[in-house]
């Protein structure tokens, strides 16, 4: 008997993992195809010959089932095949990729716990104003949007952090300060799909929200930390570039560049690394910043160390107050070796407000692993008062993409459950039979 | 200081409640309001005016954080409020509603891993097509359907059957039988919102495949039946009217009745408890039975013992077979309490084939809390083999107000988190006023 094909879209198994078939399996009679089964069919012909299905209708009337009973449609020229895949850019979760999903999703929670968060969770479906409310961003053109029928306008969530804010403002002074919340949820972006970059991801949000402190941004640092290492992934594979957007801001008062700028600044620097240098100064230059601010603020973000930083900036100013004492904070709490200072990190999202991280592969390979930073002044976009708060993203998909990488998936992981075998890493092998 | 109102949506906490109230709450110098917050206040005008939020610019440079850093808009008349609550139909989760979602999944997921069942997840977005594709159901204009920006008819799952049949088509023989899987997931309709009823809950369905005996169907009752147990629920609060859709069927065909009407039969039988036996018996004729056929399946349907049925029907048909063993099963794995023939209970969904329950509240005042039965000619719908299978599903929102109904909710789930003290059922009081 040939073996089977067993593919997976969360992760890929190995080869020789194909060829471990349930003795159980073969008893079923099953026909097995010599051909990997086209995991990617559109249109599946696969055919379940089953001993098990439809018995014919001259069976025993008191054995099994008879096709006699029901009005389902024969299988004929009217029955359209169905497209056995998800949706364009979404997954399903069968067993094994399930059992991934819910280890990783478990240390989220475990880490979130230990740092005494309390989990929530917010609706899939949010109102679509909560999202397009800041006119001009990516996001916007990026919504799972519609109109429910109620002429509702109302859009799958692409980020967490505006429910939050709205939950937060609902709670109002039921809840005492401060809030410290932490989510898994799922997100959607309708966006081009690239490597390990689907149109809907889980991620993994904590808030810290009625801090003012970077003793906050330290405390969620932290937690990331503790879930790195939990998982196996140590400050030779991940690191965390840190800036605070006060050094962009301190940059334009020098120069006397309006406050209002500032936001549209930030977006511009955002793109550094995805387009030309030139095209970024011709940027800053339209909208308003002279050639002697544009050349200041392209040296300043170049700047690695924060020693160069106060050289730059002089050592009065918050930005430069803000960064020492998260540094001397992660010395203390024992992660210093994980941050670096990297003047550049601005992230993207325009509610930022100082203190910004980010976490990266050090080999350079994935895109960012997660991002975070404070948002003073998010509340006062909604029509609250502001409150001090911060928070990170952390989403599943580039985790997965480096835990692969690195080889370092859990033996639980690779458990083939449908086979009374079991494979691991490193080459143990038990026997479930008894449990067939 | 006036106690403040602390409400949720997912159980409505006791308003004594209300009398405890967190010191670090009154240091943060909020100012208090008499009046309970207005949970439903659809703009919501709540100002948190913590001495946290929103420091003086003229605030140390080095302290806090300063308002003369971000292009936030000043609360001005150009900000607009937001609706501070979750769109219609759906909730948030804040802690204290998340703490019971956590322990009733929890019990879910535990149960279905006591019975051998593998956890899966499908997409919350499907093509819509997987669940318009039988015409005529309830089910098609209560979706929550749109055009993605590829112009892909897409839904929100309105329920979780018809994407485990394409998963497991989409695995076909990778995947040997039997199957036992079980999911805990979000589904969406868009119907009238009545007590308990919202536009999204969250369902536990078990599924087995490829299991032709009642076994199978035995094993799900058994399964819902531990859940119960687990949570404080027993027989004399909630029984299973238990039928098989073969006595229709039996019915039907001593009068000659076509096959194809067999669906047709069902969905107008399901209406019995909710319009007049005369409209009833209006449709059946409409639909081509005879005044006999009519009179004889009323009285078929009114049955409410085994031993009646078995009369009327004679004892050689598999309606009778099926049923008597499920019945001797129960008795045998020590569930029989719980059950109880009901030859009314046909239940909704077109694609029930053979024996089908339904859990109810003994006191009448709920609706349906789960309900299942065996499906086994889905499979040739979606136009792939036929499957022998069977499964349920089981709604969030029903078990919590019955919980609610009888006072049965545990010491965890009113822990209340934001103060230093928690309260229990049964007068309780521990101080936690040492990790304060």
């Amino acid at each position: 008997m040939p073996p089977t094909s067993f593919s997976c879209s969360f992760l890929t198994l190995q080869p020789r993992f194909n060829s471990y078939v349930n003795p159980i399996f073969r008893s079923l009679s099953f026909q097995l195809s010599s051909s990997p089964l086209p995991f990617n069919a559109h249109f599946s012909s696969i055919r379940l010959r089953s001993s098990l299905s439809r018995p014919a209708e001259t069976d025993s009337p008191t054995g099994g089932r008879s096709g006699a009973l029901t009005p389902g449609p024969s299988v004929g020229a009217d029955v359209q095949k169905i497209d056995v895949n998800p949706p364009k850019g979404t997954r399903d979760f069968p067993p094994e990729d399930m059992r991934l999903r819910n280890w990783l999703f478990n240390h989220f929670k475990e880490v979130s716990r230990l740092y005494g968060f309390e989990e929530v969770d917010y609706p899939v479906l949010e109102s679509e104003a909560l999202f397009t409310r800041k006119a001009g961003e990516e996001i916007k053109d990026q919504l799972y949007c519609f109109e429910d029928r109620g002429n509702r306008r109302v859009a799958l969530r692409p980020e967490l952090t505006p429910s939050l804010a709205r939950l937060v403002i609902q709670k109002g002074k039921s809840v005492p300060l401060p809030i410290k919340w932490f989510t898994v949820g799922q997100c959607w972006r309708y966006e081009r799909m690239t490597r390990g970059r689907r149109r809907e991801h889980y991620q993994w949000n904590m808030d810290i929200i009625g801090v003012p402190g970077v003793m906050a941004e330290a405390e969620l640092l932290s937690s990331i930390v503790t879930l790195f290492k939990r998982i196996g992934i140590t400050e030779s594979d991940v690191g965390f570039k840190v800036s605070s957007r006060k050094v962009l801001q301190e940059v334009l008062n020098c120069y006397s560049v309006p406050e209002h700028l500032f936001g549209k600044v930030c977006v511009i620097i955002d793109k550094i690394e995805k387009i030309p240098v030139d095209e970024i100064k011709k940027e800053l230059k339209a909208v308003g910043l002279s050639q002697e601010a544009v050349q200041k603020l392209l040296q300043v973000l170049s700047v690695k160390s924060l020693e160069e930083l106060e050289e730059r900036l002089g050592s009065s100013g918050e930005a430069i107050a803000d960064l020492k004492q998260l540094f001397s904070l992660a010395e203390k709490i024992g992660f210093s070796k994980w941050l670096q200072f990297d003047a550049s990190v601005v992230r993207g999202l325009a509610y930022y407000t100082g203190i910004v991280f980010e976490g990266f592969d050090r080999e350079g390979k994935l895109r960012a692993i997660c991002g975070g930073g404070r948002y003073d002044h998010l509340f006062s976009t909604f029509g609250a008062d502001d409150i001090a708060a911060c928070g990170f993203g952390f989403g599943d998909a580039v985790i997965v993409e480096l835990l692969k990488e690195k080889g370092l998936f859990l033996v639980n992981l690779y458990y083939y459950s449908y086979a009374p075998q079991h494979f691991c890493l490193g080459s143990c092998f038990f026997s479930f039979a008894d449990f067939a």
